[in-house]
């Protein structure tokens, strides 16, 4: 299906209940929200529903929105419908109540399992936002400020704040007419980007503590044992931005995270520029991923063990690549 | 003038040198290095001066860009132009040679000077780039990948990637524009943005060691002695980002960053979410700026001293500013 079709099959649907990832995201309820309103604004029903629940930074997506006015579960024409879920396990704990009764799916995720019977799935689009917006607008609704602003939110998440390859030049003129349309696009960054928590900091502190280098400033490794998450309060989440920094550094090539996580697994994150490909050294030891972003898990080893082994690891690319 | 009479003035003139402010940042040199790529195109002769040296990260902007082609202090047919200079004292060593002759000014800045004859100034303008390309399209330049990259660099330097305030729809629509003439948008803002010298990550890392919060949490405050700069080999201008973090901290009204500089004067910046007004607040020690951020000194004071002066003087705000 495309824009017009999906348009159609709504136009048609009276009680809609949209459905967002577990874990969510500003780009799974950014695109909620933002449809959620203009379907009421047509005179639809509506309501929504999230494995999760809604962190506090995303609140602002949901003011003034009002849910409900038929009961999904006892409604018996009610039309359900997901945004930005690429796969029904994402759900989560929504899985088994609405995996087979999707009736729709709008996603831009390139992995997207076809689970619905109606799909339209964008893999060029940057965030599925985008296609929301471009839907309203087939819709016929006029946006609003807080329309906007949800497709805004996200647009700037899934493309870091239009930093990534994937925002292209259709994304940059979505995002002019959201502002156009009242989105206080500088606002919305600073909630996104520039907020931490204490915890966030403290831990992202003591995180960058550990940072060592080797191979004569080659590669550069941060440690992450449970410990400090501990003594911060920082939860997982919290510190899933750190495993970029290593490679930030000027002159490495290789960055990696070594990661305790609560079952005592150690997980690796590697980062890596060109050419070295970070999927083949994770691949030495099970795991993969792309050129740039790899992982890997050694199970039963301790953190300091896996560092060792991920040390040797990198040192035997880098001389095998040199050698060449 | 606007950009259509800048157009016409350009067209007259044969032999062109073109300014940069002193301290070059991405938008007076992108700015420059896309309009004399556009005048080459045009079959004119160019130049180019700085007051200061290119940094390493600006290379990329002058690639196969071939200055020269006149002697701009032996030809007296030779018209000089700024771009990005709001004042001649930002010619920096070039001001004693360039001040009075310049004859175009081309700048977006609200506190322009009106020093050349003839200028176009546009203070809506998120970026002198984005006048540039403006100016490109009425010279009847068709942008090539290196204009595009040169345009693109300025505007996200200017915007801090698209993020701050003064990034309007027209920014975002411009920037659509040079993506599309080839810019690889991702790759200079990993370049901007993303890469960090080990000695900056290092002084980073120092500094955050000594935040420390009070009043309850509403107060963050971090010191930059000189010894971290002298341990680590960071510069100044290596350290000026951190003083953003205090105040990214959730809770945070007041951010405070006490430095101490190479001749031991101590500087403040205060960076306050509103209610706060940080102007208030440095204005007590005859130092000023806007009410999100500003700035004073305290020449002879010790960083421990000063440190302690601002301390009470934010706890004084607060409690003031409760009692109302």
């Amino acid at each position: 299906m495309n824009c017009k079709d999906t348009a159609a099959l709504l136009k048609g649907w009276d009680n809609i209940l949209v459905l967002s990832h577990a874990s969510p995201d500003g780009d799974t309820l950014g695109s909620a929200c933002a449809l959620l309103r203009g379907l009421i604004s047509m005179g639809k029903q509506v309501d929504f529903r999230c494995g999760d629940e809604i962190p506090p930074k995303f609140q602002y997506l949901f003011e003034g929105l009002s849910l409900g006015g038929f009961t999904p579960e006892k409604t018996s024409s009610v039309h359900i419908m997901s945004v930005d879920v690429a796969d029904t396990v994402l759900l989560g704990k929504l899985q088994e109540i609405y995996q087979d009764k999707i009736e729709l799916a709008i996603d831009h995720h390139e992995s997207h399992k076809n689970f619905a019977p109606h799909r339209w799935v964008e893999p060029n689009s940057a965030a599925t936002a985008e296609m929301i917006w471009l839907l309203l607008k087939e819709l016929g609704v006029t946006p609003d400020k807080q329309i906007a602003e949800c497709i805004y939110t996200g647009i700037t998440t899934d493309t870091g704040c239009l930093r990534y390859q994937n925002a292209t030049p259709r994304t940059y003129r979505i995002a002019a007419e959201t502002i156009e349309a009242g989105a206080d696009a500088a606002e919305i960054n600073r909630l996104m980007w520039e907020t931490k928590t204490r915890a966030q900091m403290e831990a992202e502190r003591k995180i960058l503590d550990t940072m060592e280098y080797f191979c004569g400033g080659k590669c550069a490794m941060i440690r992450i044992p449970q410990s400090i998450l501990r003594e911060t309060g920082a939860t997982e989440s919290d510190v899933e931005g750190t495993a970029s920094l290593p490679r930030q550094i000027e002159g490495v090539k290789i960055g990696v995270t070594v990661k305790e996580k609560e079952d005592g697994t150690v997980k690796i994150s590697l980062r890596t520029s060109p050419p070295v490909n970070a999927a083949e050294i994770c691949g030495e030891f099970g795991g993969g991923g792309h050129a740039g972003a790899a992982g890997c898990s050694f199970p039963g080893l301790s953190l300091e063990e896996a560092a060792e082994k991920m040390k040797e690891a990198c040192r035997r690319y880098l001389e095998k690549s040199l050698s060449k």
